[in-house]
């Protein structure tokens, strides 16, 4: 391991506050205890340096020693291998928690991510549009979602990184209102984001962007 | 590693045929040439014991010994782990392959599917999400893609598990014409699918659908 190092914005407008994706990595190294330091690119002017990095001018990025990593999926993976604490050891743990992750992003966050962009913008959320993908992410996604996570206090047996990834995907889904119907799911983000990392990243990020106002 | 199963349904409509994500599976086992059987599943009747493997009660999921795995993207990247052929041992290589793999399905697929899921339908597709959507999927995704690819024969220097996700990511918006402006997408997508092993990929799903007609 080399020295870790999360880049993310150097300001971002009020409403993304705490749930920028760098979030999902501070906490990572919050609970595995790894040292990092945070650093900074301009939100407003996107540099060839920053898309170098990231390809989509996005946040975050990771450098570990020489290697630089994008996309929160693949810096938790990164993580996971140099702690524990955030993959499992044990094959079939390890398998549940990779699966999770993935299950995350590309089934849960999938359907949440057009479902919260027609919130955002009140003249497109009584649609047939906004029906169609309040369909996919309740009928399909958190209808199945709700019955795995009353069987379980965390999706591979201990904590994992699919917890970080999924509780941060249900974050905001919740903050629209979209988990009312599911107290499973509820009750899984509340022990989550009841943790002491996720406290501990969650300041940080406010703390960061709140310096650059 | 165990026997490999590949779990897929028995039969789908037409429409989706050629596109169903088995496809992405049966592609990365031809390349690295490992032996496998594909099992069936009913579409029309979706058992619990279906739902045990894919919580979602999609396709696929693989078994490899008493392992099994749901998400393509994990199933791809426990592959990659038996074969060089589809992830490179070289650390570098490696992260690329990954950080692409998540990319292909969290940043480019992402964006692709509410896009596509509103092409399907064509009251839907003349409308301010369909907009917003469309502006999300060129403007902030593959207008940024263009130049990534324009430069490289393959994601990560060689063919990867990152290839087969971002071509199969690409067929998809490609079949609904989102391509048009995208040159070097165009020839990335026309070198990965001119391969033996997705031709053989593709006329196995076909056959394998069409047989239960």
């Amino acid at each position: 391991m080399g020295e870790l190092v999360l880049t993310t914005f150097d300001w971002v407008p009020p409403p993304p506050r705490g749930f920028v994706r760098d979030l999902r990595i501070r906490w990572a190294l919050e609970e595995a205890d790894l040292p990092y330091r945070v650093a900074s690119v301009p939100f407003k002017d996107r540099k060839p340096e920053h898309f170098a990095h990231q390809p989509f001018g996005q946040v975050p990025w990771l450098s570990d020693g020489d290697m630089s990593i994008f996309e929160t999926g693949a810096i938790l993976l990164h993580l996971g291998g140099l702690s524990e604490k955030l993959l499992p050891a044990d094959p079939h743990q390890r398998n549940e928690a990779i699966e999770w992750l993935f299950a995350a992003l590309n089934s849960v966050e999938a359907a949440s991510l057009p479902w919260s962009l027609l919130k955002f913008s009140d003249e497109k959320s009584d649609t047939p549009a906004a029906k169609t993908f309040e369909d996919f992410l309740t009928k399909h996604r958190l209808a199945h979602l709700e019955p795995v996570l009353a069987k379980r206090e965390w999706l591979a047996g201990t904590f994992s990184i699919a917890d970080i990834m999924m509780a941060d995907v249900l974050r905001l889904i919740d903050r629209f209102g979209g988990l009312v119907k599911y107290p499973a799911c509820r009750d899984y983000l509340a022990r989550a984001i009841a943790r002491p990392a996720f406290k501990k990243a969650y300041d940080d990020q406010m703390a960061h962007f709140a310096a650059a106002d």
